[in-house]
Parts: structure tokens; sequence; C-alpha cells
């Protein structure tokens, strides 16, 4: 077990293979692991997150793209962020990696910046550059579109695209895949626009090796037999990940006019049942996908069009262009979903920041005299209201355009509350925060505030112990330490789960890294036990902290907003996170092996990290 | 009375200074007439319209920013058109070129391409480049405000700007200036974004020479005098262009629904009445003017916000935006203008554009099985519907950014309409018709057709006899000779205005070339006459007619749609224009000394034109 690297030096316009040895592979398995490890090691300190010292890493894990029924289908990217300064990573959904690993590479990583627009295929391990002036300035729709006619190559192979977001550096611009899948968060698409990189496409029919397939498809059946027939599979299935909406509404946690509250009274109106009912046509799955998540939808009215076989909303863009927003419009969720994909700009970060803007709007009387009339001439006439989705149309082409008030929205939520000097956004190291009110599910306090990446639902999903009751039901709004270990054991286990890679999904259903022992031994042909997944998970975890650690981490914490002023509805009334966090905090560090957030040297030499103990 | 040229050379990244001797100036007056003259001396033949070849004229005229009063604040720009490859010019209000004057040129001329984005200011003869990295991609209101920033002149001073379209080489991009005065027409944006330029700033103390003071405020006082006291410019001064509504919609001339009606059920919702009575904050005029037929408007949706002080609409954007896509919504319509202007496009251009492909969309059935795919493709979702505002919001976005179908519909209605086989766009020699449909409006016919620059009011406004009795009352359904040449005195007279440079809509009120006679030879020093007026109108108009001649001219004609379907409704229902054409045509060729369109060797010696005699 190797993996073959494309390397592509768009400074000189060249590429080159690159082989990582099975030592690394083994103690890092690929995906995430292998993305956070070599740029750790090959991005340099203090980088310019847009120059072309930093890299973008495309990854595959070890059992991308081998079998389905075990959702082995997501790609994951890592580069530095320019949202945040600190490691910037995302993992997205579709079809690319296995693609990727067809066309005869493992991962790509991108270095430099090309002199002109271009766009990059590899077919078969033979890689090209195209001019990609043409599609420069279109959004993602349209490119995918062009490749494909220009690849001839309407169904096989894949497509990544930036869009016009990503080309004019908006710090949240994501990667988009097959019209709706996107690497949503960090701001990699503006990093892929940085090195003048329009798309890449994929395609080819290598065989992807697999080591002991009898102890594979031992893995694979194990999987495929336990997700199949969970519940929680059926229900993502019917309901997609928006399901969501009444459950976490119900428990106060639905962040809503810009996390002014924690419950929306039209919650049922944006719901997963609303949307299966009214506007779904059919599910879609990634690739070897048994769930289906993804929900392919239909508008009806004139003005929210999208086109026939469109992808639906996840949970956490209902949320952000819906309640954080009072926005119980789901037909126009749908469209401005499908609008931020065509431009390629991250949901969830958009919709806080516009949320912000609309509370500077609302509160416009408080700002300082020239603030507020900087802020009129800037808004040029738009009116940012609390339920009225037109204006945020408009937003969404000003940002990805960067014109007049859409110039500060690109630079995200904490910026825009910044430069008008209001500290009204709920955000932990600078990346606003998902769908879940850290108030109303304390658990999700410690996640937000110890996520890596900044405020992100994905490295610890307390939530599906708090509110779901997976592997045990805890109280929501109770706080303990037990928690702290909780989300430590599950911020390792799901770093595992992001390397090999599958999706975070089958941890619901199968929740054990016992679950993956044979996947993984048969795919790799390593001697490996449940122990080294979480132990590679958390070298994984401690490489990413080093990545900040270096670039002067701001430290766990989160903003102001969710951590001091209290809820004032629903069951979480009257709560803070400050508790939770104050408490949860210290017991986390001791489970870690850290120190004020920052890796011992013990732990580093346990972990095998010893190259990198010059950063502490 | 020489003219100052700057010359923008800025392949080289050079200012020089040229003089356009009394002798020329004599001939051509200034702005469309010595932009006409150079551009034909100095644009070579088959020049490429965004080619580094072509230069934008960009003129004042001997009265330019003289005195007040008799509206000669207004500013002229000349190149090859990229919308129709022939003569492209545009005439815009403001206080552009008083300024100009006032920084020390009466012309600048931008010639080649810079090697990056720039923007240029000239103060009291000192011209200077600066870096538009970070304005590229704005829209022009933005633009404005940062320059006026950079150049620490909030009020004092004007500025002209592209927007995105004209970057992007939208064909029918236009130059905008203090918010809302656009040089619309013929795409100049595009040549101006061809040359990397986006915006230009002009400032200074010069006087303006004035040769003859007495004779001079002798004309001053003569046209301010009767326009003054002209009812017609209380009614102008009262509803603004917006008059026209009511009035060509009785007449059965109002285009709706992409031409195929005359009259508009809900013309009264979007009628000059209703917009002084709902919007009009207050009037506004030129630089000079005593008319103050603009509108500065307020909204009150929260959907339809444009910010205080705000252009109103032109009747040609009500019609493009309002009747011909039967939207009867006028604070949509008074949004979507404010947007057009701010992404640099022409509303007459693009109004049309989007009722063709509302055409196409309500007869997709009609449409080849590729060419249907193709379409809904390119909509990505979008529903172009009769009467729905919203869809022209995101495709005003699209076009600016030329983004799928926004790609398309760049390129203009004749380019849209034949890429999906559809014979169905008002256009004269590739430029749409505005808003007075030749059908109900005989000498409209002719006046299109024989527009030099393609389907233009402005050229000779026929209007204003055959529907306002300006200035006799014609029968607007009558076919006579004698409008073929009332037309082409118009035309002439027009060729002079547009050249000294004074308002057009002077001429209604001051009819004549003698009103102009003491206001012309007071600021020249001439000894000039009415006839001598005429003269150089008619010059003007040959020479124009020349470029277009030498650049392949497709002939005086007019598209399908109005010259061959009959009128369904209305006062002139039955009718087109086709009997009109061919029976005023010759008569016109007569009048002209033209043969098929060409002027004769003996019209060319007659003018003085026998430079230009290779041409023929």
């Amino acid at each position: 077990m190797e993996f073959r690297a494309l390397r592509v030096d768009l400074s000189g316009m060249k590429f080159k293979e690159d082989i990582i040895d099975e030592k690394t592979i083994r103690r890092f398995l690929g995906g995430r692991g292998l993305g956070a490890y070599l740029a750790l090691k090959e991005i340099p300190k203090d980088a310019n997150p847009l120059g072309p010292e930093n890299k973008l890493y495309i990854l595959s894990g070890p059992v991308t793209g081998t079998a389905e029924g075990f959702e082995a289908g997501r790609t994951h990217f890592v580069a530095k962020s320019p949202l945040t300064g600190l490691i910037g990573e995302s993992n997205m959904g579709g079809r690319f990696a296995p693609w990727m690993r067809k066309s005869g590479y493992d991962l790509i990583i991108l270095e430099g910046k090309a002199p002109e627009p271009v766009w990059i295929s590899v077919v078969n391990g033979e890689p090209e550059f195209h001019s990609a002036k043409e599609l420069w300035g279109r959004g993602t729709h349209y490119t995918e579109k062009k490749i494909r006619e220009a690849m001839k190559s309407p169904k096989e192979g894949a497509v990544i695209a930036i869009g016009p977001a990503g080309e004019n550096f908006v710090k949240f611009a994501s990667i988009i895949h097959a019209g709706g899948r996107a690497a949503g968060r960090t701001g990699l698409g503006a990093v892929m626009g940085s090195k003048n990189v329009k798309a890449i496409f994929v395609k080819g029919d290598r065989e992807i090796p697999i080591a002991d397939k009898e102890r594979f498809m031992k893995g694979v059946k194990h999987l495929k037999e336990k997700i199949g027939s969970h519940p929680v599979r059926d229900s993502l299935n019917k309901y997609g990940t928006a399901v969501l909406v009444n459950i976490i509404n119900q428990i106060g946690a639905l962040p809503t006019k810009n996390w002014r509250k924690g419950t929306f009274e039209k919650a049922e109106e944006i719901s997963g049942e609303r949307l299966a009912e009214k506007y779904l046509v059919k599910t879609r799955g990634c690739w070897g996908c048994q769930i289906e998540c993804g929900r392919l939808v239909k508008t009806e009215s004139p003005q929210w069009g999208v086109p026939p076989g469109s992808k639906g909303p996840e949970y956490e863009t209902i949320f952000a262009l819906g309640s954080n927003l009072e926005n119980s419009n789901l037909e126009s969720i749908i469209r401005l979903n499908h609008i931020l994909n065509d431009l390629g700009m991250d949901t969830i970060s958009f919709g806080n920041t516009v949320a912000v803007l609309m509370e500077l709007f609302e509160r416009m009387n408080e700002l300082p005299e020239d603030k507020r009339l900087e802020l009129e001439k800037l808004l040029d006439g738009l009116r940012p209201i609390w339920g009225e989705p037109w204006p945020v149309v408009e937003l969404a082409y000003k940002t990805a355009m960067r014109d007049g008030i859409g110039n500060v929205l690109a630079e995200g939520a904490v910026a825009l509350a910044k430069s008008f000097g209001c500290d009204c956004v709920a955000h932990a190291r600078g990346m606003e925060l998902p769908a879940y009110d850290p108030r109303a599910i304390k658990a999700m306090a410690l996640a937000y505030a110890t996520a890596n990446r900044g405020g992100c639902h994905l490295r610890a999903y307390a939530v599906s112990f708090e509110v779901l009751g997976i592997p045990v039901k805890t109280d929501p709004l109770e706080v303990n330490t037990e928690k702290a270990k909780m989300v430590k054991e599950q911020q390792d286990f799901f770093a595992s789960i992001d390397s090999m890679i599958v999706c975070k999904f089958n941890t619901f259903m199968t929740p054990n890294p016992e679950d993956y022992v044979d996947l993984l031994a048969g795919a790799t042909g390593w001697d490996i036990t449940a122990e080294d997944i979480m132990e590679i998970g958390e070298r994984i975890y401690n490489v990413e902290r080093l990545f900040n650690v270096r670039e002067g981490d701001p430290g766990d914490d989160l903003s102001k907003r969710v951590k001091e002023e209290p809820l004032p509805d629903g069951p979480a009334k009257g709560h803070t996170a400050k508790e939770a966090l104050e408490k949860m905090l210290p017991a986390y560090y001791e489970a870690r092996g850290w120190e004020n957030g920052k890796p011992t040297k013990e732990t580093l030499k346990r972990l095998g990290l010893e190259e990198f103990m010059y950063i502490i």
C-alpha cells in the first residue's frame, strides 16, 4: 500500500509523480490525515493562504472507491485556510475521489500559481493542462457542463470546479462537484482560485488495489448489513439531513435570527418532512452509497426555479438561509442553495454573514454616523430584512463579485461584524458556527471550541449522543467531564473516518472503530486493530493542532454571542455556553495530553510526532 | 477655436497632447461629428471592436460647459461598435464633458490596451494612471465611490466608469457616470473594458474660451428664454421622459411582450404620472440645465430598494424592462434600472434581449429537441416568464458575468435569437429597437432603418412630428415622401446638436437651426449660418455612413418582426412597417444624394469629403 500523488507545479506548468510511502499511509491512512501531515510538512510557516506558497491537497483514502455499500465515495481537501489562517480542510460527497483513483492518482497536489487560468484533466495517468480563459468568471454549473463537453464525457469521470467566488478570493469560497456536492468550509475554493485553477477532471479505469480480498469483503459485508438494516439509514434516506430541522428546533437549538433565538416558529415550513412532501423528486447517493441522503428536488414557483435533478439543501443550509435569516420560504432556500453552489460559496458561512448584515441593518440607528453612512453607501439600495429572501439573491451575486457590500461580506462574518464595530457573530477560530446552538447542546460548545478548523459540527458531532442517543443518550443541558472525553474520542474516531475515507453517517450505524477493522486490514494488508484506528485519529488531530499552533492559534474558545448572551427562548432559555466550555475544557485537555491547547512533548512522543517537536 | 486632445496610449502607458485644428472643428463642430471623423480616419478598416486597434473618443463640443440654461452638459462617445461592427456612438447626460474641458482637454482618446487594469485621472492638465486592480470586477456605483475617495473629491469633478459587463465584453455594455447617467447604446462600455480602462476622473479650473462674449450671451439668452417658458419644458420637468408611456400606449406604439403587441393594458401602472406620484423625490438636471428631466426616486418595498437620490428610469427603460416584458411592477423597474447601471449595461438592449428569451421560454416546445435541452441547461433553473421581474435580476447579474444563459444574452438579442433559430427580434443593423413601434409611427420605420448606429430613436426623432406635433403634427399612420425629407432634415440637425453639444430636448422648444446661430457664432467666433449648421450635420451623417459602408454595412432595413408581422392590437392594428419603409426609402435617398444607401461622389464632393472617396 503506497499512494501515487500527482504534484501539479502550476508556476512551472509541469506535472510530477510522487510516491507516498507505506509508512506514512500507515500513520495517517490517507484523506484528511495524510493531507494534514503533508500540509504541516510542506506549507511554510506564515504562508499567505492565497499565495503560491500555499498548497491544495485533494485526497482519497485507502478504501475510497473500492467497493459499494459502505459509503466510500468521498473526497478530502486540505490547505491553509484563507478564512481562519489555520488548518483548512473540507470533506465532500459525490464521486470525485473514486474517479481520481481510477485516473491513476490517489491524491493531487496543487502547488504554486499558474500564469494564466487553467483547468486540468487526468485520464488514465495522463495529466494535461487546458486554458480556462473561456471559463474564468463562469459559475460551476456552466463550467462542469463545458468541461464535460470538452472531454466528450457526459457521464463518466468527475469534475470539481470553483465559481466566481473562488476566483475573487471570497474567504468562504467552496469547491463544487456534480452540481451541488461541496467542499464548503474554510474557503478552499479561494485557494484553488489563487492558483488560477478553475477545474479538474478525472477519469480512467485503473483497478484499485485490495491487499486481502477475503478479509476486505468480510469487512464490507459487515458494514453493508449493519448499515442497510438500520432505522437511521431509512430516516436519512427518507428526509435527508433536513430531518434535523424539527428535532433541533424542538430542543431549542435551531439558531434563529443571527443566533438571537434557539427556536423558529416556522421551522415546520422548512423541515425535511416538508421538503420530502412537496419538493423531493428522488433520493441520490454518492459513489457506492446505500444511504442516499441526497435530495433531488423540484420547485414550482416562477421565481425560485431550479433545473430538474437539482440537489436539495442540507440541514445546515436550511438553517443558514432559513431560520437564521427568519426565512420560511423553502423554495427560496432551494434556489439560493443552487445559486451558492453555482457561484461556489459555502452556504453556512454565507448565511451567517448575511445574518450579521441583517442585524446590522436592523440596528442601523445604533451605529456611529460615519459607519451608518458607510453601510448605506455599500448596500447601494439593498434592504437586507429578516425573512426576505430576495435581497439575499443579490447579496450572493455581489459577494461572489465582491461588489459594494459584497466586498465586505466576502471577508466573512467576523470581518463584517468587526468593520462595523458589532460583536454579533457566532464563531469559533474565525469560522462561522453551523446549525446547533451550543447553549442548548452543551457538548457542542466544546466540540466547536476545540475543532481545529474552527466552528464545525463534523469534527465531533456531539449531537449524536446529546440529541440522537447514539451510542447513548445524554442530557444536552448537563455539563460534565464525561462528555469532554466523549468529544475527544469522537474527534479521534472521525479523523480516521475522514482519512479512510468513509462517510461520517456510517458512524450512526456502525459507531465503533471495531466495525472498520476488517475493512481497513483487508484493503491495506496491515495487521490493524481498533486501537490503531483510534490512535491514528488522535495523531491526525494533533497534527492539525500543531499546524494551528505554528500559525498562531487563537485558542479553544467561542465568541461572545453564544458564550455570554443567554438564549431567550425554548428549553435552553437563559443558558449560555460559558459554563460548559469552562468546565469541560480542562477535562478535555487532560484526556488529550495537552496543556493550554497545545500538545505536550510526551503526547507528541507517544504519537510518534517527534519531528514536529519544534513547534511547541 | 482649436481643440486640445489627450491621447492615451494605453499599450505604451503614455500620454500625448494633440491639437485638433480649427479647420476640422469648423467642419465637424466637436462631439459626435468630430468623433465620427476621427474614427473614420484613425480606426483601421476591419478593426476588431474589442482589439487594441479600436479607439474610444470621449468628446465635448464648442459650447460644452460654457454657460448655464441651455443644456450644454452632455458628453459624446465614439468607437467602432462591438454590437454592430459599425459606427458606435452614444451621448450621455450629466456633467462629465464640462469637467473634462475644465481639466484641460476638450476630448480624450483611448488607444491601444493597457497591460493591466487602470483608471485615469486628469486634474488641471495633469493626466495620471492608477492601478484598477482593486476595482476590476466591481460595479460602477462602488467604483465611483472609491475613485472619489482616492481623489479626495466627494463633489467636484466627474467620473465615468464601466461595470463588470464592460470588463466581460457584454456587447451592449454601457459607460456610466454619476450613478445613472449612461452612454448606453452600441456597447462602448465593452470597448473601454477591452482597453483595460475601468474609469476616468476629470477635474480642474481651466476657463473655457468664448470668442465673442456678447454675441454668445445673446444666443444663450435666446435659448434660455425660449426654453424656460415652454410648456414642453414643464412637462419634461414634471414627469420626465416617462411622460411618454401613456401617450405612446394610446396610439398603440408601446412595444409590449417582445414587440408582439402595441399596447400594454397596465401602462398606467408604469407611467410617468405614476412615477411622479409615488416615487419621485425631486427632479435633477445635467450641468447647466433648466429642464431637469432627471428623476431622483425612492422605493418602499423591501425587495426593490434603491439608495436615496437614485436616478429613476427613463421612458426607454420603462418600455424595455416593463411593457416589453409585460412587467407592471414599477418598483422592480426602478431597482432593475439601478442594477443595470451598476453592472454597466444598456437597459434597452438588455430588455429586448430578455424579451426574446422570454419568448423562447414561452415557446420552448417549438424548439428542436437539442436546442430545447441546450436552453434548459443554460437557464440552470431560471424561469423567464412574462411579467415576472425576479428572474430578470438574476439574468442581469448572469449577463454581466457571462455565466450560463448570460453568456448568450451578452451577445445581444440578435445573436440570442439566431442561436435558437428564432426570427423574433426587433432590430435594425443588429441593434435592438427602442420604445416606439414603427408599425404605428410610420416615419420611425425610416428613422430606425437609416440610423447609422442601428435601431435608434435619437438620430431622427420622428415621434416629435408624428406624435407630439413638433414642429407640425403629421398623421403617424400615413406614409408619404414628405416625411422622408423631414427624417433626413432631423438627422442632419440632430447630428449638429450632438456635436455642439447641446441636449436634444432643446429641439422641442428651439426647433430651428437659426436658434443656435448666435450661440455657436459667439462661442467660436465663426461667421456661421443656419445653413452651415445643417450642412455640418449632413457632413457628419455622411461620414458615419461612410464608416458603415467601409465596414460592410448591411443596409437600411428593419427586421421581420416589425417589417412583416402585423400589429394585432391598438390603433395600428393590422399594420406592418414594410410599406412605409419601401415607399419612403427612395425619397430619402434622393434627398440625401445617396444611391443604394451609399453617398454618391457628387454628394461627397458637395460636403467636402473627397478624402473618403476611396470608400464608395
